[in-house]
C-alpha cells in the first residue's frame, strides 16, 4: 500500500470509532451515513442530528486527488503536478447550551514530488465559557503534544488562538486548543510515522475529551436565556465559519462538496442588533475570556 | 455645499423618509436611532426590531473620509489622495415567510481627483417565488429606470442576477432586481444631476415597492412549515452575506462599523443536513426559481 492508502485506510476506521463512541456518549443518536463522489474524489460524510444530548453533528472523511493548480501551487508555495490529500473533520452542536461546540481536524497532503505534510487540530467553543473546564480541556490536549515534541502545545496553541479569530469583533471562537497546518517531517525532529501517529492520537482521543465536557455539563438546568445565548455564539460560529475558515473557503472554492463543507453549520444561530450582555453576568463573563493568549493549564480557577 | 454635502443631507432625509414610511406600513414598528463615529467617519443607524409585520430591519447611513490608500487604488483601478463617500443601505426581514426579504442601497464615491461614481440598487427575495409577484417586482424597477436610461433597467437587472449568486449552491439569492457599480456621470449620456435623481428616486421608492409585496402577502396564513422554510432560506441568505458581498467584507475588513453592517443578517436562520424540498411543493418551486436570466417582466404567469 502506497502511504496515503494507509493513512485513508487508517483515518476511515478512525472515522468509525469516533462515530460507534459518540453514539455510546450521547445515548440515542445514530449517524447516517452519506457516501459521494465528485470530479475531485470521494468521501463519507457521516451525519448526526436530534440526539439525546447532540443536536447536529457530523464527521467527514475525504480523500482527493488531482492537477496540482497553478493557483495551489501559488497559494501553497510549492510546485508539482499532481496531489492527494486525505483527511477526516468533525464538529458537534450540543443541545444544552452549558455544553461546548467541539471541532477536531486531521489531514494529510502529498505531491508528486514526494513533498507531504500534515495539518489538524482540535479547539473548544464553549457558549459559557468556565475556566475550570477550559482548563481540563486544555490540559488533556498538551498530554497528548507532550507526548511527542514538547514545543507543539504551546505552538500550536498559539496558533490556534491566532486562526480562530473573529477580528470583526476583536474575540476568538471559543477557548481555543490546537491547530497546526503543514506540518512536513523532514521539518521536525519527528518521523513521518511518528507525526501520523500524532494525528491518529488526536482524532482517537477526541470523543474522550468531548466526553469529559459533556460529563461535567449536561446535567445542568438551562432555560430560554440560555437558549438565546446559545444560538448567538452559534451566529459567531457562523460568522467565523463563513468569513474566515480557510477550510470553508478553500473548499467551497475549490467546487467541494456543499453540504459536507456546510454541515459545520449550527442547527439554529440568531442575530440581534448590537446585543450587549447584562454586567457581571456568565455572559459577560464569557465575553471577557474570549480572547488570545489566555494560559487555560494555569489559569486560576 | 459641496457635491458631497448636498447628497450627504438628501440621503439623511431620503433615511428619514423611509423610516416614517415603514413604520405606517408596519403597523407597529418604531425606528430606534444609532448615532456612530468612528476613525472612518459618521453614522446613523436606524434599527426596527418585533414589529407587526417587520421582524428585524435597518437603514444605515453613513459618511466616510480618508486616506485613498494604495489597496484601495489598486481594487478599484483609480488613483487619488483622499475619498469621500456617503449612502444609505437597508434590509427588511419581514415575519410572514409569504412577504420578501427587500434590500436597497444607494450609494456615492468621490476622490480627490474629481472622479466620482454612484452606485445601488434595490433586489427582492421571496422565501417563496411567486411569478405574479416577481414580475410586479420587476415591472416597477423598470419603470423607474426607464425614466432616466433605456438600458438601465436590463444593464443592471443583468448585473443584479450575476452579483447576487450563491455559487457554491446554484442559486441567486433572490429573484433580483437591479444592481449596479461605479457608474460615473462622464461615462453616460446622463449628467450627475441626472444620475443623482436616479439614485434618490430608486431609494424614496423603496418602501412602496415593498408595501406592495407586503400587502400582496401580508394576509396569507402561514405554519411550522413554512417559518422552517423561511429559516431555511434565510441561511442562504447569511451564506451570501458572509461568503460573497463586497460590500459586507469590504466594510468588515476596511474596519467598518460590525453591528451596521452585519445589521443585515436575519434575525434567525436554520442550517439541516443536505434538505430537499418535497416534490412538486412549493418549496420546490421556489428552487427551481432561483436562476440567472429569467425573464420577470414577461414571464408567463
Amino acid at each position: 500500500m502506497s502511504k496515503i492508502e494507509i493513512i485513508e485506510n487508517e483515518y476511515l476506521s478512525i472515522q468509525k470509532y469516533i462515530c460507534d463512541k459518540i453514539e455510546k456518549i450521547d445515548g440515542s443518536a445514530k449517524f447516517i451515513d452519506d457516501k459521494w463522489e465528485s470530479n475531485l474524489g470521494t468521501g463519507l460524510t457521516k451525519v448526526v442530528s436530534d440526539g439525546e444530548k447532540i443536536e447536529k453533528g457530523a464527521v467527514n472523511f475525504s480523500l482527493v486527488k488531482g492537477r496540482f493548480s497553478p493557483q495551489m501551487s501559488q497559494i501553497l508555495g510549492e510546485s508539482g503536478k499532481e496531489f492527494a490529500a486525505t483527511g477526516i473533520s468533525s464538529i458537534f452542536h450540543p443541545i444544552n447550551p452549558w455544553c461546548p461546540i467541539i471541532h477536531m481536524n486531521v489531514r494529510y497532503f502529498e505531491l508528486d514530488t514526494g513533498v507531504s505534510w500534515f495539518g489538524g487540530g482540535i479547539d473548544l467553543t464553549p457558549h459559557y465559557v468556565n475556566k475550570k473546564d477550559a482548563s481540563i480541556f486544555h490540559k488533556s490536549i498538551k498530554k497528548i503534544c507532550d507526548k511527542y515534541a514538547s514545543n507543539f502545545y504551546y505552538d500550536y496553541k498559539k496558533w490556534c488562538d491566532d486562526y480562530f479569530y473573529l477580528k470583526h469583533r476583536e474575540e476568538t471562537r471559543g477557548i481555543g486548543g490546537i491547530f497546526f497546518d503543514r506540518v512536513k517531517p523532514e521539518e521536525n525532529k519527528l518521523s513521518f510515522d511518528k507525526l501520523f501517529d500524532f494525528t491518529k492520537e488526536l482524532a482517537n482521543s477526541y470523543p474522550e475529551i468531548y466526553e469529559e465536557q459533556i460529563i461535567l455539563n449536561n446535567d445542568k438546568k438551562f432555560d430560554d436565556n440560555n437558549i438565546k445565548w446559545q444560538n448567538i455564539r452559534r451566529s459567531r460560529y457562523v460568522e467565523y465559519n463563513l468569513l474566515f475558515d480557510r477550510g470553508t473557503k478553500f473548499g467551497l472554492e475549490s467546487g467541494g462538496r456543499t453540504e459536507s463543507i456546510l454541515v459545520s453549520m449550527p442547527p439554529t444561530a440568531n442575530w440581534y442588533y448590537d446585543y450587549k450582555p447584562i454586567e457581571n453576568s456568565e455572559e459577560e463573563t464569557t465575553l471577557n475570556l474570549l480572547k488570545k493568549n489566555i494560559d487555560w493549564i494555569n489559569i486560576n480557577e
